[in-house]
């Protein structure tokens, strides 16, 4: 079955020399990769994920600063900018229906074996999964410990706290917990008691008049979504602040929201279990706004 | 370039339904994954890679009861002994030299995209390079934090430590820290002060008449090859130990090594810059009973 429409970027470094085009279209329902490609054997590379309305990406220039940053962080070389908006764009112009889109887009280090293959990328264009019922319902989450201290970003960068790597289990693993305990999504703390984020979206908390989000110095993903939900705040005269935010903060929290590029806003409506009041008419709104992005 | 034999497992899992063959061979030269297979997109997946010897796997039986607690782990099928035993016999037979190789081999949970797809293997079967100089001339370690606390196997399973899963970018860019300060390898510490493993190697220390090395229970992999050489030291009259091992405690071991499948028993010969007498004589020994062993 074929989902959509697959760009393999064969050369998806500044500066990579070689013949024939930087990239080309292939079926996304064959095999395109080698089974001894460092993504699939050692989840060795980057990504990000952008939504596509009416045939455009989304917050694409944050989406590209963000992968640059997650490459220069995995000592990857620095992926064309350039390369991957013509491969997204070539993409897009073939889909059927970029109404409501999403773009996969990824860079990886070269193959495990064969050390003739160097980095290679590609963007998987495909409509987008209705996320209309969870923005409607919100989420109910669980608070879990990502086993580091707040600290770790400038301690131990080889753990590369705040890079967006193909190495996903533990984000995949912390989502199974979350059903096993009757919830839908993760908010993951830190061991001195920090929040952090969600394993595949940012934490945003409103106290009164005050939109909050968590930092990148403490190890997370600088949310380009968050980013959006803090424009609208401010054009309706919210203030909004990134700073540390204490486990203990969210309880006193007058809302919360779990924010990513295709899902978007979507309310907290528990917390291991505790209802928390919904504030319907805000989400509706700052998703309306969201939706019509156009940066 | 063909590196070896690829064996595509199709239907990798216990009681996993389907027509034809349980495996098939293709090219490892060609595409052979498709680019939304969740082993490349999310590193959601297991593996294990184990020498082969005169056209035998080494240690099969405790690779492959590792690969299932893998599974276990990240709530993926039970993946079929019989099954990736035949794969691994097949690819073995089709290998022009099959004197001194290694299997890599793997188990995903399926697409990310197509859900119609279920969980893939494969296994891939080369000529091992050659690694007789590390054995010769050890390496040079640092130590690196792993982040984690020393109980977090038990406080935060989702966190997956001590199953070998695809995620290995942390892994890698621990050795990649290790060559900026002059190393060729990483022991991984914990956050209160002990010694967990390598990014892919047991760490064994020598105290007196003593092996060492540290428990499944400290969140590290059951090291194969570290049980093959607590089976050499026990031969000899050595006795051994699976403990918790404190970081102050490296520093008076009277020797180290990182053991590993491939590369077999390497020693340590400095810790962060600081040198160490190797015992060279039992090294080549415990190297000569690894390559010989046919367990």
């Amino acid at each position: 079955m074929s989902n959509g429409v697959l760009v393999i970027i064969d050369r998806p470094a500044i500066g990579q020399a070689g013949p024939g085009e930087a990239f080309r279209v292939v079926s996304d329902d064959r095999p395109s990769l080698r089974a001894t490609t460092l993504a699939a054997t050692r989840g060795d590379g980057i990504f990000e994920t952008a939504a596509i309305r009416d045939g455009k990406v989304q917050a694409a220039a944050a989406h590209l600063a963000r992968f640059t940053r997650s490459a220069q962080m995995l000592d990857l070389p620095a992926p064309d900018p350039a390369v991957y908006t013509a491969a997204i764009e070539h993409g897009i112009s073939l889909l059927p229906d970029a109404a409501d889109a999403a773009v996969k887009y990824v860079l990886t280090r070269g193959d495990e074996v064969d050390g003739s293959v160097g980095p290679i990328g590609w963007a998987h264009v495909h409509v987008s999964d209705d996320f209309s019922g969870a923005r409607r319902n919100g989420v109910r989450v669980v608070l879990l410990s990502r086993g580091y201290a707040l600290d770790v970003v400038e301690t131990a960068p080889w753990l590369l706290q705040g890079a967006k790597t193909l190495s996903y289990a533990v984000n995949l693993a912390a989502l199974r917990e979350a059903g096993r305990r009757g919830a839908d999504d993760v908010v993951f703390t830190t061991t001195d008691g920090y929040v952090l984020e969600g394993p595949t979206s940012s934490v945003v908390a409103r106290f009164g008049d005050t939109l909050v989000s968590t930092p990148a110095e403490a190890g997370v993903l600088p949310g380009t979504t968050q980013e959006g939900v803090f424009g609208y705040a401010a054009s309706i005269g919210l203030a909004t602040a990134v700073r540390e935010l204490r486990v203990e903060e969210l309880a006193a929290a007058d809302a919360l929201w779990l924010t990513s590029s295709v899902r978007l806003a979507v309310a907290v409506r528990a917390v291991d279990g505790v209802e928390r009041t919904v504030d319907e008419a805000f989400t509706a709104a700052v998703n309306a706004y969201l939706i019509a992005r156009t940066d």
